[in-house]
């Protein structure tokens, strides 16, 4: 079985960062079997290993895990296909936790120093990760954390020739997205969002007909494509306290979502009216809803985190692959020092790996 | 024991409506009984004698509760004092659950039919809860649903000759309050508004250094006087997402609420700068804090009300006594059926005991 599933991907992101010692900390305690998936990882296979020695010696590995290596030619045209025929050739010990994808840095890693000379090296984690889900070589990218400023301080661009802004960006204009949506989720409930990070004032001119409808649309596609979910119950949140109470405290429930979430009603999907807020989330009307999509950050995100903090795990929708994340950063003064929990990631490669498992994409064997 | 403690009122409101209906219930499951205080309930004797009748006649009650009925002069003037003298002439059956202050309807009362004729009796029932409040004569009022329609239609004003807009606005006035704060609580958290029913693009504009100043000082004053704590421990939510993110995501929380906040810490108070809501709503913050500030109805009440929907209780801070609320309409539809849930008035006449007896307002004994 584990032979026929095609492999997760993980970018251990910032080198510097405890992208690598979560890894670590989850191949000694076995816990990357629990996937039954082979799981890749994109790392400095040196960087690697001193970082594993560097737990033991802190004692927070009893031993250094095993890991098998491959040597990555990150401008090679066809890079993902050479990866497979690598693998594929090689005799890989059944004991290996995973299998590394190195990915020179520039420079020595330091724990808990970011070294602009290594960004480089993170964005091609990123390149390559891209490159191996586009083609659906890895069934699903879980990305560890960057430093953000090390990157745009390097100067590393996207595609389009702007700053790197982040993951998300660079993953949305490498697969020509034009439109891709935050959802988080945990055990408790599965929570999308129709503006993201902006103050709160700018909130209500960003809630426009085609931006409700394209995140409507792309839920949908998404609930069925990377859930498994043929008719995905959908609730809504209003922009509004108790969604404008009829007009009462805001008309963009009547003039604006409303009209839209109908025309998905009208064509048969299974989605609310725009709900209040405060009664949405409960119990009677969560216990029959596949996703909430609610207005903005603070709607939603406090009553999902509230639900199961360390459990909660950020996906992006609307890309043409499974992409889930880290919900935490690179924790600088916790690299090497075994303080950093692994929990996040774990759920992070659970999620991806349920959606990969139910998922609907269609690909090729490895 | 119970005869020193000073009663909890509770004002039926709409008689068309369940506010009865919950008192009655609660009667006949001798739950009123909890409390370890007189209970007196504001209603037209005749009416609740008949809606017992008839819930009897549903099956709903095994039998009529008993309770003992006071005449009320809602005209003399110091109708507490009258009431007062009264009662403790009487010879008052151990047997009955509450003490029903008689305030007549003006004409027979129809489950469910709204009629205006009618209007005046809802709003002598807050007069006279307020006259009793206010002289310490009772501990807390606990109010009821009332049809805030059927009072405007009937052209009840408040006490500044502007219409009738809600039980809130009637005691505030009467009062002198210039402010008060909305609170929520349950048993996983209490959580006050800067804000309440406002369109969401009205709210910037109404975060003001002296709303915040006001509601923050009302919230310390009255977690201290009706909650009896010291020193009480505040977290209080940016506006923004993540708290503004250092300007990035808004300038709120630098501009207007951090300042304020500073004030009092200065002072010596135990309360949070801005928080980003999304992580202040987590079991390692909540387990060490007594009321969380948020700046929007949004932002604080689903996540409160997730947290157990049925066992929310409407407080409000800031007037000189304990007001509690059940979170319910008047339900016309249910009335003398049977199907109205007394929870909510349990959990608000729960709250309203514990607040009473914990807090420092100086009073006489009935």
């Amino acid at each position: 079985m584990t032979e026929e599933k095609r492999p997760l991907l993980i970018t251990t992101g910032e080198p510097a960062g405890i992208g690598m010692d979560v890894v670590l900390r989850l191949a000694t305690e076995s816990k990357l079997q629990d996937f039954a998936r082979p799981i890749w990882v994109t790392a400095d296979a040196k960087a690697m290993q001193t970082r594993a020695e560097e737990l033991v010696a802190a004692s927070v590995l009893k031993s250094i895990p095993s890991w098998h290596t491959i040597n990555t030619d990150i401008n090679a045209d066809n890079v993902d296909v050479n990866l497979v025929d690598q693998i594929s050739q090689q005799d890989i010990d059944a004991d290996s936790a995973f299998i590394l994808l190195d990915i020179p840095c520039a420079a020595p890693v330091v724990c808990g120093q970011i070294n602009i000379a290594n960004s480089a090296m993170v964005a091609q984690q990123l390149d390559i990760a891209h490159k191996l889900a586009i083609n659906n070589t890895v069934a699903a990218i879980v990305t560890g954390p960057l430093q953000k400023s090390a990157l745009i301080d390097a100067g590393i661009k996207l595609l389009d020739g702007t700053m790197f802004s982040g993951h998300t960006e660079f993953f949305m204009q490498q697969s020509g997205c034009e439109k891709v949506v935050m959802m988080l989720a945990n055990q408790a409930m599965k929570v999308a969002l129709v503006t993201t990070h902006l103050p709160l004032k700018d909130i209500p001119a960003a809630i426009t007909a085609e931006n409700v409808r394209q995140t409507v649309q792309i839920v949908i596609d998404d609930m069925r494509e990377k859930f498994g979910l043929a008719q995905p119950r959908i609730l809504v949140c209003g922009l509004n306290p108790h969604a404008g109470e009829g007009g009462h405290l805001g008309s963009e429930e009547i003039e604006i979502i409303n009209p839209v979430l109908q025309e998905f009603i009208d064509a048969g999907v299974n989605i609310s009216e725009a709900m209040p807020a405060d009664t949405l989330f409960t119990t009677r009307h969560l216990a029959n809803c596949d996703a909430v999509i609610a207005m903005y950050h603070d709607q939603g995100l406090p009553v999902l985190k509230s639900h199961g903090f360390g459990d909660t795990v950020n996906l992006t929708l609307g890309l043409p692959y499974i992409r889930t994340s880290v919900d935490h950063g690179t924790a600088l003064d916790l690299a090497g020092s075994g303080g950093a929990s692994a929990t996040s990631l774990y759920q992070a490669l659970n999620m991806a790996n349920e959606m990969a498992d139910k998922s609907l994409i269609d690909v090729p064997a490895v």
